[in-house]
């Protein structure tokens, strides 16, 4: 029984969506911010040092950092590469890897600094015009991939929880009036059953 | 041949390295930024859509993402597993793969938020407390991790490529006057040999 730890509001429902499309037995393990903060409490350092989430406890194994729980779980429970392309088709596994690093890798940066930007009422013009110029070149781009496909590699990979995470992220932050393909590739991931599902038992 | 998309000034030093860590060989084609922007020019767009770096050509693929490559080389090219764990120790593997994404995924972004605010003359106090304590909290962790080690995981793997740049980065923005060990690690990293090749053909 893989134990998700998850850290209310953050990311781990999408890492409990991805146990859900494997079809993976798994706990929750809830834990909450320090309101003042918004960081981690205690608690939560018992499963990661620095107190981020998510974190998979698989028997003896502690994982953390999002994309890296998702290389490991297809890694170890999708030997069928229903979710990934069979790794001896080196080139498209190694596109899949791409887009697996890329959300965390260039995307999520700009978006954090807009994030915390708009919780403030500081202003930085080099940091404004560099996440918005950041936002719009990674999501015009992120549109240009998907085209016309239901999810970014064609059919649905495990790529597409990172891109999803992202795509919501920016859905949050106001940024997607303009980009009609991903506000319905978002709608298209989250009326998964296994989104939904996942939603059922990790509250966001 | 592979073929080394570089931009100056960026982190596809750190892709070299890798290469001569293999012992591969390959091709640095080198861009230069647009001064005024700092972003790169036109003529990156050849080898990636929004003009990033380091992308690497071998044969009919173009990749990017500096964790995706070094995922594909040593999948690739290191079959004798000399410079990361054996995927059947699936653990040692996973925690080889957590710290592979651990750079990009945690550490890079306040980084990079105080790279920006280094830049200017605007100052904001949330994303300076922001990216202050991230950085303390992060490499606290990463000398802990060390520890008496040489390298991030006992031996040298192509985990420490990613951490050694973002202890690089760190130490440029001047935030490693009290971490001794890590700046030890740098210099380590830096005097290997493939490190020192690298050097000698891609000009930071």
């Amino acid at each position: 029984m893989i134990i998700l730890h998850h850290l209310r509001i953050g990311r781990s429902l999408f890492c409990a969506w991805l146990l859900e499309e494997l079809h993976l037995e798994y706990e929750p393990k809830e834990y909450f911010r320090n309101l003042k903060t918004f960081r981690s409490q205690e608690d939560l350092k018992a499963a990661h040092p620095l107190g981020k989430s998510p974190v998979i406890e698989d028997g003896s194994l502690m994982l953390s950092e999002s994309s890296a729980i998702t290389t490991y779980l297809i890694e170890k429970y999708d030997p069928e590469n229903k979710l990934h392309p069979c790794r001896k088709q080196i080139n498209n596994w190694a596109k899949f890897t791409q887009w697996l690093h890329y959300p965390e890798g260039s995307v999520f940066a700009p978006l954090l600094i807009d994030m915390l930007l708009q919780r403030t009422n500081d202003s930085s013009r080099r940091l404004n015009e560099f996440s918005a110029s950041e936002i719009n070149l990674h999501f015009d781009y992120i549109q240009e991939q998907l085209g016309n496909n239901n999810y970014i590699l064609g059919e649905f990979t495990a790529a597409d929880i990172g891109i999803a995470y992202v795509v919501e992220v920016a859905n949050k932050g106001k940024h997607l009036a303009q980009y009609p393909v991903l506000l319905n590739y978002l709608t298209r991931c989250k009326n998964r059953t296994a989104f939904q599902k996942a939603k059922l038992r990790v509250v966001e």
